[in-house]
């Protein structure tokens, strides 16, 4: 009888823990949680923060106890795992006072990421909040609530949502960002553009190229410090980015990768023999470019820790093949969405590329309800192979047509292959010519 | 200079005149249109009757005083093309009273569908109304306003919508379809029962697996005889199907398929040296199997036009390399899509094939606004080759998942291609696990 233990509940962990006790129904399958929540959703945070989402718990999927009973895995929650002995095969854990070894046949490391935190004068300051857990909800809750006016410290995914959040919040919000645009490490500037566009409209003090440098107050922050100026504020979301939690991999003695993060094979293995890495811990392979990459996204996490759960009980059964780096936001109606390489990341990795901008409608133009789209595709030169699409448009569609363009670019598409897709229509639903097709004819500049 | 003359103002018929215009900019490209509209979508006739669109002349793209002006094309309506001559190179084309012959040295035909007509007794009276071209909608509308209780008959995709459309205009609607489902050249039966079930639900008295045989009535219909009873109706709409325009083809000596359309090669070239079909007239060859179909739809027209517009002035620079039969369609807020081929249609074809139908959310459990989506998948069972996808939910995103699909499809993926596939997800667009990757892992029986 093999005996699992994976280390981490979100969604990486309990994805391998469920399939390897389905793989193995004889198998012991242990599941180790630091917090109180398993098979949690981050990603739903900020909707739970702004009441959209009654309670936090019902980010979780599973309750520990479901989990225990229906699926009979072993869950421990409030435990931290303190330190590996990969000789002996055995996890020492924490459980309020006392300490426990438990021992395995293999280890599933599935620990996450964790927020960036600068190390600037101030930031440790109380007020200066960073978001991980779902089960932080209410304290989070608790400190913005009482606030008139909130930074939001980091322009990506997560400031993004939580500006709308807070301005619905009834909070005045100001959003700083580094570099001169919004989302920068998933949009190109001319389609973060349009993000921007929208954010100010709805009344967010965006601060773009304005880094800040300093938090100011005694006890609790009660300012902003940029290289640009000082701003008044009562609570700051710090949201700047995030790290794989590679503590326990690097104790096993896991090969980090050069992104930082684990060096796992296809296999999710990790370069530890029995210790496999999935999730946000761990690299990824770029399916365009072959290079590995660090994009930490719940729906990687969950497919990789299936690989991992299910070759943790049966050997090399399944295979992870990579990403291509799809992903969505949204700020109020405005949805938005990429896959691929971005134009400039696409020419620092040497490629010649060509882009076209192109604005359509998401329905025929007789249609009422049509919500205009702006989509952005880029290819390479030469060959017209696809590399990338950005999306931005008024409806929940937009994050459908970037699913379209991972397909597309994952398999190898040229502008000709997507021109040619036989993609439906009907008016309430498109306009007969698609408006990803009328990107591709307008890239095609004149051959389609 | 090349005179390319095309036949039909439809959707492959503009794009074809547009493509050829703009490859050669000396050709001379004349249109020739029956009816007075050009760029027109029939596919939004319903909405147009139904007064969502205000008037059917917003069912034109361009007018033809535009398509003149802007494209330099000759653009002749009301003009019907009676005769050709292939030897000669000419067209022979009557516009009133008058007729005249018109040279070409390269001839597109791009007549298009017309609605079939059953040859049953009382076919032939008045108010019994079939759905070709945009310019009869003030005629149809005029019709159907004055009427209490209307049949449709056909429970294909026209009768599907239109019966959504005149319960909207107040009317009693019954729907007669002789196969014991709707939408029975789209879907599977156990697809389309939540069809049936919620056009029941809106009012519709559904009428399956019930044959029309007779018509009744002095000069105006007033009664639908089945096989099984006799009912009062005030209007009737035909919409049993459509077959291909071919007379002129035949006239020009053009093959046709098995199908009944003209059959065509990749470059849109009939078996008549010169003359291309393009549209709704022509057979297509579908992707999966390489078999010749006939699956009129406005997209497909709208690029095997551009196809022989484009060949047409150039010669062999483009290639229609088929579909797999997207398709779209509505009733109210419930949309219904599908791609690739039928679970029954499949075995009929000779695949030993297996199927799931799951049923998911549009967006992750926790947030308000989530509908529910059925997808149903279709594999062959040797290979986990994915042959076919039905779509149904109340959500416009439906629609992309049957574009996901189609590309899937078109690629060849397996359960386990689209299983890692890497589509995007944040709580207000998608469940952590996709809807179609929750039906590849079940379909997969436990490989996934």
């Amino acid at each position: 009888m093999v005996r699992v233990v994976i280390v981490g509940g979100g969604a990486a962990g309990a994805s391998a823990a469920a399939r390897a006790r389905r793989l193995d129904p004889s198998a012991e399958v242990v599941l180790i949680e630091r917090g109180s929540m398993i098979t949690h959703a981050p990603c739903g945070m900020p909707y739970a923060i702004g009441g959209i989402v009654k309670s936090h718990e019902e980010l979780m999927t599973y309750s520990p106890e479901e989990f225990e009973k229906e699926r009979n895995i072993k869950v421990l929650i409030r435990t931290a795992v303190v330190d590996v002995d990969v000789d002996k095969r055995v996890v020492v854990v924490k459980r309020g006072e006392s300490t426990e070894k438990i021992a395995w046949d293999k280890l599933v490391i599935a620990t996450g990421a964790k927020p960036l935190v600068p190390k600037i004068p101030g930031v440790e300051l109380k007020g200066i909040l960073t978001m991980r857990h779902p089960d932080e909800v209410p304290h989070l809750k608790g400190h913005l609530e009482k606030a008139k006016t909130v930074a939001v410290v980091g322009g990506g995914y997560i400031g993004v949502e939580m500006a709308e959040v807070l301005l619905e919040m009834g909070k005045r919000v100001l959003l700083f960002e580094m570099f001169d645009q919004v989302l920068p490490a998933a949009l190109d500037p001319d389609v973060a553009a349009i993000v921007a566009e929208e954010m100010k409209s709805r009344g967010v003090e965006l601060h773009l190229g304005e880094k800040v440098v300093e938090f100011k107050g005694s006890d609790h922050v009660n300012k902003v410090v940029t290289e640009k100026g000082e701003y008044q504020v009562d609570e700051v979301v710090l949201a700047v980015g995030v790290r794989p939690d590679v503590d326990l991999a690097v104790r096993a003695g896991a090969k980090l990768g050069e992104t930082g993060a684990v060096y796992v094979n296809e296999y999710m293995e990790t370069t530890v023999p029995d210790v496999y890495a999935a999730g946000d811990v761990a690299e990824k392979v770029h399916r365009i470019t072959g290079r590995r990459v660090w994009i930490p996204l719940a729906p990687t996490a969950n497919k990789e820790g299936q690989v991992a759960g299910g070759n943790a009980v049966k050997g090399r059964v399944l295979k992870f093949p990579g990403v291509v780096g799809t992903a969505v936001t949204k700020f109020y109606d405005l949805y938005i969405a990429r896959t691929g390489l971005g134009e400039k990341e696409a020419a620092q990795l040497g490629f010649k590329v060509q882009s076209s901008l192109i604005k359509a409608r998401t329905k025929a133009h007789y249609m009422p309800n049509a919500s205009p789209v702006h989509v952005k595709l880029i290819a390479e030169e030469s060959t017209g192979r696809i590399l990338g699409a950005q999306i931005v448009g008024k409806s929940q569609v937009v994050a459908a047509y970037a699913d379209i363009m991972a397909v597309t670019i994952q398999s190898g598409y040229t502008l000709s292959d997507l021109f040619f897709s036989d993609l439906g229509y009907m008016p309430d639903t498109a306009p007969v010519w698609h408006p990803l097709i009328v990107a591709a004819r307008v890239l095609s500049k004149g051959r389609l």
